[in-house]
Order: structure tokens, then sequence, then C-alpha cells
């Protein structure tokens, strides 16, 4: 499914950082930061330029070796004109590869250590993992996981996830809104929402626990039956999004049966 | 659904510590240890008394505060007689909440903040925030999150755990065994199996990676082809058991379409 890892000269480490607060650290990514030879910083459009300082500030708080350059390159931005969804984003993460080699051809030999710091942990929602094996040569990747938004939720609202030995899903706003309430399960996580798509529910006996910028200093946390909440989440989150200009934002849903 | 966390003079810390690797500590768990007036460690049986271990080894590795005190109790055994399985648990977290308070109240005046390091991170698949609200009176609840074994799992096969955009169940390896495929997902995290669940699926288009004693430094790793894999991992995994006393394994499974 997944090629076997060539051993190579060059090691990439993808190293999970949290998802807002840089005490979510954990000491292997701190190591991990100190082993590197070059961190690769992604530069974004300005409204998300909070999101690209703390990866500046967990370097400046951390990073102890002396020799480890770090370096800023510009993000590729998907082509949304793109009408096949898949080919948009395959051609995304080849650019995205050949800036990464670009970037990393500027100031390494061929072989080194090189370090990406990625939001929550590498293996959630993120494209690192797929983007790092379109590299050529491929590097040995290496992945340092991190506090996803999944659990900072659930922390900032003192929230077991499951129930008793039962299971849950975790999908996206998009399917949410598209397949209904999913079957066989009462505990539903909801991520990459770019809307409320909980309020395309039929929310009777539906309990909802939201969250939104967790970790970050301006953190909102809202509870409860998502009859009484949807509406007033939905215009705290409108709120919200337009005094930053971005928001991020995950939730959970549990049915009561 | 949960009651509202009263304001108490005692305050309960739920530490995520990760599943087995000391490294996978976060900054705001080394902080919350310290912070701590008095840490809790349960005395399991002897066969996992590795796991019980790594909790000392955590205090003794992170702790700077000389007055924060360390308590050991006996963890209390769930009833398996008990036919009623929600009601062995449930008398099981009374048990566990009336020893907590015991041994609080053994050390503490009905201030100051205790802590319990919760394996992995405390609001997946583990009772302590259960066992917390029958507290009497209730403490100030306050969670940090740690890395799960599902991190740790993906981490180490360098996995991305969902397909893009695409969502992914977590679930039980008796939900597994009884329910067989889950519909809607083409993934699906499986923690808690007692035996090997994966072996009574139809193997065809499945690839499974597995993972035991993940962070530990008798980690086991295997993946490929359920077809061909499933009876070899079965049998590793049996020989592992035999040899340590126990074993702790978790597994990802993709169904290709
Ligand atoms: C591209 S995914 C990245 C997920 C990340 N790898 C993780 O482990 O959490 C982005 C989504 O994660 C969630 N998210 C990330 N950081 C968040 C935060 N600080 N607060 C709320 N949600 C967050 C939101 O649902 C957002 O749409
Ligand atoms: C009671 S649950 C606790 C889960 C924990 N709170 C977490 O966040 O991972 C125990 C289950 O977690 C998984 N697990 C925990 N530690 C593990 C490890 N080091 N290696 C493999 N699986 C592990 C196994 O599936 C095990 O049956």
């Amino acid at each position: 499914m997944w090629p076997p890892i060539a051993l190579a000269m060059l090691t990439l480490s993808l190293i999970g950082i949290g998802c807002g607060d840089p005490a979510q650290l954990t000491r292997a990514a701190v190591d991990a930061i100190n082993a590197a030879d070059l961190i690769l910083i992604p530069r974004k459009g300005t409204a998300k330029s909070d999101l690209a300082d703390l990866r500046r500030t967990i370097c400046a708080g951390v990073l102890t070796n002396k020799t480890t350059r770090i370096a800023e390159f510009d993000l590729p931005v998907r082509d949304a004109t793109e009408a096949d969804y898949r080919k948009g984003v395959d051609d995304w993460h080849d650019a995205v590869a050949a800036i990464w080699s670009q970037t990393i051809a500027g100031h390494l030999e061929d072989e080194g250590k090189v370090a990406l710091l990625i939001w929550g942990d590498p293996s959630l929602y993120d494209s690192s993992l797929r983007i790092a094996r379109r590299l050529d040569p491929l590097p040995t990747i290496e992945v340092v996981p991190g506090i996803t938004s999944i659990q900072a939720l659930c922390a900032a609202h003192a929230l077991p996830l499951n129930d008793i030995g039962e299971p849950f899903l975790v999908t996206t706003g998009r399917r949410l809104r598209e397949g209904g309430w999913p079957q066989g399960v009462d505990t539903v996580v909801v991520m990459l929402d770019g809307g409320t798509a909980f309020q395309s529910l039929d929310p009777a006996g539906l309990h909802i626990w939201w969250g939104a910028y967790l970790g970050m200093p301006d953190q909102i946390l809202m509870s409860g039956a998502l009859a009484e909440l949807g509406a007033r989440i939905a215009a705290v989150r409108e709120e919200a999004r337009e005094r930053h200009g971005w928001i991020m934002d995950s939730y959970i849903i549990k049915r009561r049966r």
C-alpha cells in the first residue's frame, strides 16, 4: 500500500507540535527539533500568520542547537478552480514536494536531517506524510506524534471521548453534512468543518461539545444540548471568525438513546 | 450529560503520560506533575508491574518539586464473575473512587492538588474521568492530554491514519468480532482486543498495521496484507504474550476498494 521506506542519506522528521499551546510539545519533539540540521517553516497567507508564528515561537523557545538552520518557504496554494478535487490535491502535493526539495537543496548537500513542524499530529488529517513520499530520492521518514485537536477538545471539556467499550467515528464537516448521522455509532468527532455541519442534523437527543482556537489564548468552549446551543454556536463562531480573520474549530456530538 | 464541575478546594489532575515511552511526556504534563501536592500511583498485579514502573520512572525523572508526595494504593480488581457487565464496571468505579478518597484523606487536609498519571490520554478508553466524577465532594477536574497508542502506532509505521478527507472508526476487539467490518468506513482502529479479532474478518482487500508494546524497548511492528499476515501476527502475539506475561497491542485495518 505504502512503498517501503528506502534507506537514504536524508532524514525527514515530521514533528507533531500540538495544536496551539506550546506546552503540548513532547520531550521527543523538543529532541527532534534540536537534532535537525534544517527546519523548514512554511509561510502561509497573512490571514493565518498567527499559525506560522507558533512555529517560530516554538523554535525560539526550544531550539538550543546552534548549528540548526531555519529556512522559510512560500507554501503553494491549492488550485481551487480545478474541477477534479483529487487531481487538485495531487497537483498541490507535487508542488509542495517540489518546493521542499528546492529549499532543502539550497541549504544541505545530499545528506542531513530535515525537520518539519506539523500542526497537531502528523497522522491526523495532514498531508505531510503523503507529500514526503513524493520526494525523490525518498528520504528516511520519521514521525514524532503530537497532541491533536481532538485531545485538546476533550481535555478542555474534561470529556471522555468514547462511551465505555463503545466505538466512535472521526469525520469531516462535509461528510456529516452529506451523509447525516453515521450508522453504528453514538459518538462522532467532526474536524475540517468550514461551516456548521451540526446544523444539518436533527438535534433531538444530541449533545455537542464545541471548541475553537483550542490551546490558544482566545480558546472558546461551548457545550450542551444541540437543540438549545446549535444556533448560538453558529453565531459565536461567525463573530469570532470575522474578528480573527480565520477560525479553527472542532466538535464532538454524542447521541443518547 | 456530565454534571457541571463544582468549584472545590481539591483539584484532581488527570495527566496523560503517553503509552510507554517517557519521551512522549508533554511539557504541560511535566508542569502538572510538579504542581501536584500528592501523586497517586496504583499498584496493579505483578504481571503488569512493568506498567506501574513506568509511572515511578517518570516521577523519578521529572519531579523536581521537593514537597510533592507520592502515595501508592492497591487498585481494586473488577469482579469478573458479576453477570451484569455494566454493574460490574459501576461497582468497580465506586471501589476505585473510594480508595482514591481514602488515600487522599490520608495525606492531605481538604485542599490541595492531587495528580494521577494516566496511560496514554485520559479521554481515550480510560475510566479515570468517570471515577473522578464519583468523588464526594467533587474536586475541580483538570485534564492534561497525552500521546495515545493510536498515535504511537501511526508514528511507528509512518502511516497517515485517515485517507484524504475520509472518516475513520475507532473500536474495540469485541465490537469488531461481534459486528464484522463496520459500515461506512474504510479505516478502522482496533484497541482493547484481548485476542485477534482481525482473524474473524474476510481478509480480502484488507491491509493491517499492527503494533505491540508501542514506545517500549520490546516494541513489535508488523504490516501487510491481512490475508498473508493474519496468522503470523497471531503467532507472534501469542509468543510475546507468553514471554512477557502480558501484552498490549493495537492495530489499524484499511480496506482498498
Ligand atoms: C488540516 S486538520 C489538521 C489536524 C491536526 N493534524 C491535528 O492533529 O489536530 C485542521 C483541522 O483540525 C482542527 N483543529 C486544529 N487545530 C485546532 C484548534 N487549535 N482548535 C480547534 N480545532 C483545531 C480543526 O477541525 C481544523 O479544521
Ligand atoms: C484501557 S486502553 C487505554 C488507552 C490509552 N488511554 C491510550 O490513550 O492509548 C488500553 C488499550 O490501549 C492500547 N495500548 C495502550 N498502550 C499500548 C502500547 N504501548 N502498545 C500497543 N497498544 C497499546 C491497547 O489496545 C490496549 O488494549
